[in-house]
């Protein structure tokens, strides 16, 4: 086998991420996703302005990655001082990190109207300050902004650029396409001068955004076109459109034939199997919900609800999948949904240690009364708890654990003896079990919460078995406009045994959707500790 | 200027797109999509499968497009019966419409396995069945289904299923890339083949699914190979993940200027100026958040925060700005976030008819606010009405029209004296206007809908004025896991100069964070009222 040759992955996050609208990064979290980069194989990981803002610069100060090249961004110095008399410059050299990032203009206008300054004297500041990176002993690269277009406006000019940077000692030679308008045949015609200009294949990166919606395919043209080096974000978060999915890239590079046998990158395939799980760690980590369609590692990447597909799917995975699921850690899907035939359910139900036949008319029932309820606004494909609580009631049976009689649940916002505003959660709750009937009341942070704790305060003779049930998450959906809308909850829980589930709940009223879910996963809990359901959730 | 030549873009929303886990189209949402395609400007409207389903059946027989050409889809027929007497052929050619897709195997395994017969016999009937739509009058076309994939495993077969459809009278032969791995060179290599093989480009059409990330770069790839149809669905959704976004190619032919010079779709200028109303109106329908970082038309998509980027883009939008966004009826949008500069900040203020001097230290202290509640939860850049009412409390006076003294929310479920379960939700508010304590109580659909008919019950001397005010939207944001988690709530408002806007709340306890969103919304009414406020809103 010929040698293949290595492509670095560079992560920009953390610097280009953070300017995602509505995405703002504390410390915390830039340290949490440093780790996460850094154990997921990436080469770089480009932490952010180290002297710039005080949330950068505490970042350096506390973080040093183990694997992955820790790299500070930052301007080139400014025209008319030395690059050691530049305090941005000193700052970036001085912060810890192996390797410094400097962006530089490379279209004329922008170096005219944005720096006020002639064209020369840029070239000279990305030649000073480059040297006096390498001259510090870290690694020195350079992002050439507006480098394409740049190149349409003055092609001489922005070659001129990447040549200073390069001649000076620059590792790397990033061509940013900093507008996202680009086309991935332009992108690699101008590599291919860029190349023929005299700056190697292998010290070259490229930076793409994702404004036509292309922001992978102008990365991987590029990485045909020569560039070993290829900048992206987790999730394809960043600017705009956002950056290149690093994800992606990382999958393709790796999956994909005609890139595998040519090229190798620095994540090995345990570290591939990682990336649907880091790609969800990301997201909740921004506590958002994760975006189903994401290639490879998205919850509906390699999901069927076409009856006629789901069959043959099953028959042979390999005709309908272009990647086998399990090289990202993600796993293949058939759809429990009003959508599928009967297969998809009876492969569900199997999948649940729940066997039915075909002919069985109770399955019949199931199917109806699933698809009723989805038409109500049930969505059993989140909610594999609730589903199995629903089956196994129709095809099985669910013990009668306890009876919930009544609650009530009161929220007053007043002014206090001091004047000052109060606002209180009540819940009362009156459960009957074994014929004893219990009442408990609770406060709360918000009715739900206080609803929840009433609940668990006493549930007789289960409550030493739900002591370590835990609600993980708790999400609101509103179906339709206004306030009168249809309102869909889904409940995470989790227990000591570090099984997870969902159960949902849906009504006009918030309270009544919250309350079916909490029951379904109380019930479910107990089941559950009865090894009567959750075989999947378990294994 | 040289003769441009015609692309034509084929919508499949309404079929691929319902293969999307999650969505399910009623007649009704047929019908309306149908309609937006047809005024978009698209050529061809997928519409379903007449004769296989209730609802595909009740829709082609509902709705005719008026100048897309509405498309049938359907199998061809089985082998062993002849073309008339195929009972699902007839019934498409029997359906309302223009144009008739067949999917046709092109990938011998799927040949053998998934349909058991020959490879002649699924030759011939695609032969037989492409001549019987021909025959009919309808413009006939076929879908190659896993056309790239069967070239690969047998090149000579996959192009004789093309040439069959061809050869019968095919207008159109799709090649599509089912499983969606392909890769834009690949794309390229495979369609100069098969147009070097004998089927003219201008009878090509291409399907591609966005399984890496590339489905449009893959689509544009077929287009610069030669292929004169396009298919893709609105916002890109589809089967796994999804199919390629029909909005993003329409701008992309249409603005980019090496698809500009060459080529020609059905949509003009104002029909292009359309698409981001297009994309978001979609998306009103499927009853979900549009993603703002949808390429052109997403509210991110020309969306700055970074402060030294603003300034530079305030002075020269061209020079940032891939394509002008008013072209796509977008527009550009300067953040006001606790990443944006003062200059974001005072350029905000100005758009709403605030002027305020950079000096001036009640601008400092407004960023800070700013700042402090964006850190608690609060997200002004999706709540236009609450940050003015922020802005004009700090920089101006906002008249005090009303006091709330305390209100108090109830939500009970219990048995009826017929046994029946009945959830009852009441509120009650206390009020001071104008010295004189109101106290109102309303039950409702829900603890939100009871107190917002409480509090609109008796505004006293306001009530008029308000008459007009209502909810059009309402969204819950859990911002962390877990039941404790704190609550963001956005109100959209509605009144009937057509004016809508924003208002925002946040706090534990959802109730609360659903009262001060009512609350900046009813304020904001009575302020735009006296035009204190909402100037940009009205304009």
């Amino acid at each position: 086998m010929e040698k293949r040759e290595r492509i670095y992955l560079f992560d920009t996050t953390l610097r280009d991420g953070q300017q995602t609208p509505g995405i703002d990064f504390s410390v915390e979290d830039k340290i949490a996703i440093a780790d996460m980069l850094d154990q997921a194989g990436i080469d770089y990981v480009e932490g952010g302005y180290p002297g710039a803002n005080p949330t950068d610069t505490a970042f350096f100060a506390a973080r040093r990655t183990k694997t992955a090249k820790m790299t500070a961004f930052g301007m080139t110095k400014r025209a008319g001082v030395s690059a050691s008399n530049d305090p941005g410059l000193a700052a970036l050299i001085a912060a810890e990190g192996d390797a410094v990032c400097l962006v530089a203009k490379s279209w004329d206008y922008h170096v005219d109207v944005a720096l006020g300054i002639s064209n020369d004297e840029n070239l000279a500041c990305i030649a000073e300050s480059v040297a006096a990176v390498a001259h510090s002993g870290k690694e020195a690269m350079v992002d050439c902004e507006h480098f394409f277009d740049g190149y349409k406006a003055n092609r001489a000019y922005a070659l001129a650029c990447a040549r200073a940077a390069y001649d000076a000692g620059a590792r790397w030679v990033v061509l940013c396409d900093t507008n996202g308008g680009t086309q991935p045949d332009e992108i690699a015609e101008i590599i291919a001068d860029v190349i023929a200009s005299g700056i190697p294949g292998a010290s070259l990166g490229i930076h793409a955004h994702n404004d036509t919606g292309q922001a992978v395919a102008n990365s991987l043209s590029a990485v045909r076109a020569g560039v070993r080096q290829v900048q992206g974000t987790l999730n394809g978060i960043g600017e705009r459109c956002g950056n290149a999915n690093i994800i992606t890239l990382a999958a393709t590079l790796s999956l994909k034939e005609r890139y595998a046998e040519r090229y190798v990158l620095g994540l090995d395939e345990e570290q591939l199997a990682e990336l649907t799980a880091l790609s969800h760690g990301f997201d909740e980590l921004l506590n958002r919900a994760p975006d189903p369609q994401l290639p490879y590692v998205g919850a509906s990447a390699f999901a069927t609800k076409a009856g006629i597909h789901a069959s043959a799917l099953l028959k042979d995975p390999r005709t309908y999948e272009h990647v086998d699921p399990e090289k990202v850690g993600n796993t293949r899907k058939v759809m429990v949904s009003d959508q599928g035939g009967k297969s998809n359910f009876i492969n569900e139900l199997k999948r649940r240690g729940i066997t039915v036949a075909k002919n069985d008319p109770r399955l019949d029932k199931l199917i109806a009364i699933v698809k009723e309820r989805e038409s109500m606004g049930y969505a059993y494909e989140g909610a594999d708890a609730s589903f199995e609580l629903l089956a196994l009631r129709e095809l099985g049976s669910v013990p009668h654990f306890f009876h919930v009689d009544s609650f009530r649940v009161m929220v007053e916002r007043r002014y206090d003896s001091h004047g000052r505003i109060k606002t209180v959660s009540e819940a009362v709750v009156k459960l009957e079990i074994d014929g004893r009937t219990v009442m408990s009341v609770s406060e709360g942070d918000g009715p739900v919460n206080a609803l929840d704790k009433a609940f668990r305060k006493d549930l007789g003779k289960f409550q030493t078995e739900i002591a370590d049930l835990k609600l993980a998450d708790y999400k609101v959906r509103i179906l339709n406009g206004g306030t009168e809308a249809i309102t869909r909850v889904l409940i995470e829980s989790i227990d000591d045994d570090g099984v997870r589930w969902w159960t949902v709940g849906v009504s006009e009223n918030i309270i009544d959707a919250s309350f079916q879910a909490l029951m379904d996963s109380i019930t479910f809990k107990l089941m559950k500790n009865r090894a009567l359901a959750g075989r999947v959730a378990a294994e």
